[in-house]
């Protein structure tokens, strides 16, 4: 029986992970659970699974929930803000956090429940991405083991398993290409919000789904790989796969490649992570070999998708800058999803911020969060207008 | 630096095998070589890698290279027959046996080097399939590890890696579908044997190459991984996948699908079952998945390609079935070869032997060379007229 606690419980993947835990209730028992404001669906936690804590990071709305608690005779913790988050992951019984809170706002909570030698299922890439070498030391140091919940490196995770990891030569990691795959700059001018929030194979939040249509995503991913195997950028392909059915492969020192593959549902790479090192039972539907039509693969157009290159060259020189490419990609995206600004100014922007600020190879927590909300000021009194 | 016996290093998996060998001379040292009569080919290993054993299985070929030896001042010991094949595999300094003989010729070295606990790199399938039970229970016995060097369950070995076999759901075994893939009956009447030997993927030897193109071969290939990853007929699924870019997939029970994939090229499967557990640098060309068209995948027509439907059934019977299916099949292709059968006459004579014998559920070594002989005695009574 492993112990879990979710950050952003109320999330695309926060939803996702409780029910792989209501599909597996011998073997998972949710402690905790928090989320932004949404209280409703913190109640509904609570009817069905009864955790220890709840946190909300509104005050209004975690008053809400203690009214429900008292009324109907339950025995949970309601607590607030950052504090709350902490005591949440920090929880003597918790075995596993999972991170799926989307965004920056999930550093802090990260390194708070690995110094309390916690492992987490990360799905918060961010937190790599700004601080992937902070964060994967203090791991080392405090014996906790970081396992991803992308469904990429979930993959290359499973691809890397029973072998050397110094007989590993490429990884290979795989994308969609998204809803404009195949389109030019041309084409991509006049995209509005509802075109690039249509993923043709994941059903995914309104963040990651823009950043899917921009590759940002993958360029994210790309560092995250980075940190999580350490492996060097120029080990790190991506590889177009539209029809998502290898999620990612790793090649090695002979030539062989070894691939993971699987439906498109991320309760399995979240099921992989809470069960790891077993598997639990099959909750997704099965491939069918039979059936499936094609598997093709492309290379991936960096010029027109410029935010993938700029992630590999932000991802190289290391230092502030994928702070700097995470926190104007943020806010770009929030703009472009209030119809703010155009679909190619995300890129655009994110250009901007990194030719704004002075690079620091060398960076720490308290630097990062800061450069962190300059950026953020940046832009949003340049653009958000 | 591991010593090497190679069983039938004139072949098409021996000659490959030396060329493994010679690109890493490093690590492996040839010891003992052996053929059925190539003494030309024999006396280029000498010159080549100075193997302290040669074995030729012919009277005549042995003493043409006894005498090469003799005038070119070289110390290699010259024996015969299966007397010296014995010695060669059970050398005290091997450490490793390639099987790469065909056919059922292999089975009783094979035991040998087992009992002598040596690790076998298994290219001699029908050794599996004729005594499966036996030559895994003599192998966990005498502490001998079976490293699988067909490209598939070399592929399913490295799919299974670090993974728990209670885990495994299904073997999902590819096959290129062979040089007659989409024809039905009628137009497989007047196939040649030229037709037959040109396999779309794989050069290989003779004898294989019609196993393949009768589909044969993957039969055979379903009773070997049966016994090798100890996994039961009904999950072990034959895949066609006509590009041979993945060489098997593993099914898990949560959903998951592992692959290997590799251009297609024997030295590859050789190179790790010699270097297991780890892996040697790449002699073969690295796979493009940006220039690779596209993998597709069908099921098998049983009806049409009956030997593997055979395979199957004869397969979950076991007994003494598999060495009928084997023998009728082996003196089948023969024949065929021959040009004294038809294509389609191989799956009849076939048919043909595994209704005229009578089936017994236990069997020893004794009776599977008694069965093997007395069938092959059959057809040829029958047939080779």
């Amino acid at each position: 029986m492993k112990n879990v606690a979710i950050l952003g419980a109320t999330g695309s993947i926060g939803t996702q992970t409780l029910d792989v835990i209501k599909n597996d209730r011998k073997n998972f028992k949710l402690l905790a659970a928090t989320a932004n404001n949404n209280h409703a669906k913190i109640i509904d936690i609570i009817k069905d699974f009864n955790p220890k804590i709840v946190v909300l990071m509104d005050d209004i709305s975690a008053k809400k929930v203690k009214k429900y608690c008292i009324e109907n005779n339950k025995d949970v913790e309601v607590l607030t803000g950052f504090k709350g988050l902490s005591t949440a992951v920090t929880l003597k019984e918790v075995d596993i956090v999972v991170t799926s809170v989307v965004g920056m706002v999930g550093l802090i909570p990260t390194i708070n429940a690995i110094r309390a030698g916690k492992n987490i299922a990360l799905a918060n890439k961010e937190t790599l991405v700004v601080a992937g070498d902070i964060v994967i030391n203090e791991s080392i140091k405090y014996g906790s083991k970081i396992l991803p919940v992308d469904s990429e490196h979930g993959a290359i995770f499973q691809c890397i398993n029973g072998n050397n990891k110094s007989d590993i030569s490429k990884i290979l990691l795989t994308a969609s290409g998204g809803p404009f795959r195949g389109k030019n700059k041309q084409e991509l001018r006049e995209i509005a919000p509802n075109d690039a929030l249509k993923h043709p194979k994941w059903h995914m939040g309104n963040k990651i789904s823009i950043d899917s249509s921009t590759l940002m995503n993958k360029g994210l991913e790309v560092i995250e790989a980075h940190w999580l195997f350490n492996i060097p950028y120029e080990d790190i392909d991506v590889v177009i796969h539209p029809q998502s059915i290898i999620h990612s492969m790793v090649e090695y020192c002979d030539g062989t490649v070894i691939s993971q593959m699987a439906t498109t549902d991320m309760r399995l790479p979240i099921q992989y992570a809470l069960n790891y090192p077993n598997r639990g039972k099959r909750i997704i539907d099965k491939l069918d070999f039979y059936k499936l039509e094609k598997l093709t693969f492309e290379k991936p157009d960096m010029e027109t998708f410029g935010c993938l290159r700029l992630a590999y060259e932000v991802g190289k020189k290391g230092g502030n800058l994928p702070t700097i490419l995470n926190a104007s990609n943020e806010i770009a995206v929030e703009l472009f999803l209030q119809n703010k600004i155009k679909f190619l100014q995300i890129q655009e922007i994110i250009e901007d911020s990194l030719d704004q600020f002075e690079y620091f190879k060398e960076v720490d927590i308290d630097m990062i969060l800061n450069t962190d909300i300059r950026v953020r000021n940046y832009i949003n009194r340049k653009y958000n207008i």
